[in-house]
């Protein structure tokens, strides 16, 4: 059992932060709203005043923030983790950020002797909550294997994908196929409906055929082929359109910086900020058949 | 067994007659190609001068040809099957075109007694050779079941997507996601190689995550992790660039005609037309990732 710091109790923090007080971690955590300290609190863990207390003397930091400035900020900021850890800390960014930034705090701390590895996530706030993320996971081998235990007992699988950013990079490519493959399957429904070719007819032949993609066949957009999916329930989340846009924008970040085409990317993020603009950032992402399609 | 006229014997309609043929069927065959004629000879068919003398007194008449124009040419112009067809004969339009061709003559075909499929296939090339397509078929109920028999001899599954114009809204909607789909892989696997993410290692985690899709896990657009994928035969077809442009637009143009949007499939559209401008319509459509990507 380790000695945990963990900075950044929203909706996902919160839930991993209980699992780790849960698995017999000793949890010290630190956010800025008090509600959230007062959940941890109530989940078993300690909690610090300020990110410096959270950092000192701690085996290995958890850091769960919204984008890269925040992320920066809490590492290589005055009163940082950076300022205030022992050697020897293994830091565990499980944000979702852009990779030029992980990439550059990830040096900063290995300029200070340490290893900070990038792992964010997939699975979202159900996932968070029962402990079953993915993590994809960006550094050299030997943090991830020390980092596994900690990880493991946040979710299920623990991917290394490669050295530092390569856990950034991964998430943002799957959810940029997860996007096009989304928006895609909602423009096929959306013609079938027009053309009179039954919703249940496309699926069965499209889920058996080179049009198969999980966006179809575990996440169908529009209601009764898949019954646990979100179109069933009017697009209660899930994983929110707001949260999809969030990747999409990453991912063009990724493509220009790598100098890298996206051009559907791009139209996708086109399309997910038009749908969060319409007032659907808080619907799951696939409601955006409401947009491309016509959803029930 | 049946006797058979079947029009059009190019890279696909030739095989299919040559199977009709091998499977008992007595087969009349007709192209404008004296070269196809021979070759549906040296395949058992008896062949025919003209297009009415192919459909005089058949009980089914069978058509591959290119677009809406040839068809419409065919079945309605002047010395076309309308005009010779007996009472009674099915007819089974196995050309991939346009939703609203299809359903105008089947329409017309019905004003003079006769049942009309649409039945575009899958498959490819290689499916018609060895007798696996899968149709997609638009008509009533009945007249699919009258056909059945016919078309199973020419491939490994008969789907009733629905009343006429489903089997090309079928086609259509399926091969749209797939090229949406197959792009949005390219553009990850692009980022990625610029990145320094591992292709086999990008392919690892997507493949078992929300990313998923058969364009990924069955044709990977990358030599490597898919063995028998176009990618590792320099994209030697498979499917064609230039047959995915074909149903793109025709997936665009359904869309327009029925008022449904498609800005990815729009998009798909305009991409596969620059990668044919390039040269590259004759390589396997997945060879997109030459364009999008890097390829080998």
């Amino acid at each position: 059992m380790a000695d945990i710091g963990f900075i950044g109790l929203g909706n996902m923090g919160g839930p991993m932060a209980a699992n780790l007080a849960k698995a017999g971690h000793a949890v010290t955590a630190f956010d800025i709203s008090a509600e959230a300290l007062e959940s941890a609190r109530e989940a078993g863990a300690s909690t610090a005043k300020t990110v410096a207390e959270t950092a000192a003397g701690r085996e290995v930091v958890v850091t769960m923030l919204p984008a890269g400035a925040e992320v920066s900020e809490v590492y290589r900021g005055e009163g940082g983790v950076l300022s205030a850890a022992a050697p020897g800390t293994l830091f565990i960014d499980c944000s979702t950020i852009d990779v030029d930034t992980a990439r550059a705090v990830a040096a900063t701390a290995a300029e200070g002797g340490w290893a900070l590895l990038d792992a964010p996530v997939s699975g979202g706030v159900a996932g968070a909550a029962a402990g079953t993320l993915t993590f994809m996971v960006g550094g050299e081998a030997e943090a991830v294997e020390r980092g596994r235990t900690v990880l493991g007992d946040m979710g299920k699988a623990v991917i290394h994908a490669g050295a530092s950013g390569a856990g950034q990079t991964a998430k943002v490519c799957n959810n940029l196929i997860l996007a096009v493959s989304m928006i895609g399957v909602c423009e096929a429904f959306g013609m079938a409906d027009r053309l009179g070719l039954e919703r249940q007819t496309l699926f069965d032949i499209v889920s058996k055929a080179t049009g198969q993609c999980w966006a179809l066949t575990s996440y169908c957009p529009v209601p009764g082929p898949v019954p646990n999916a979100p179109s069933n329930r009017d697009y209660a989340p899930g994983f929110t359109a707001a949260m999809m846009l969030k990747d999409l924008r990453l991912a063009q970040s990724a493509a220009a910086s790598a100098g890298a085409a996206s051009p559907l990317g791009a139209e996708a993020a086109a399309l997910y900020t038009l749908f969060c603009n319409a007032g659907f950032g808080a619907d799951d992402f696939s409601g955006i058949m409401k947009m491309i399609g016509q959803g029930d």
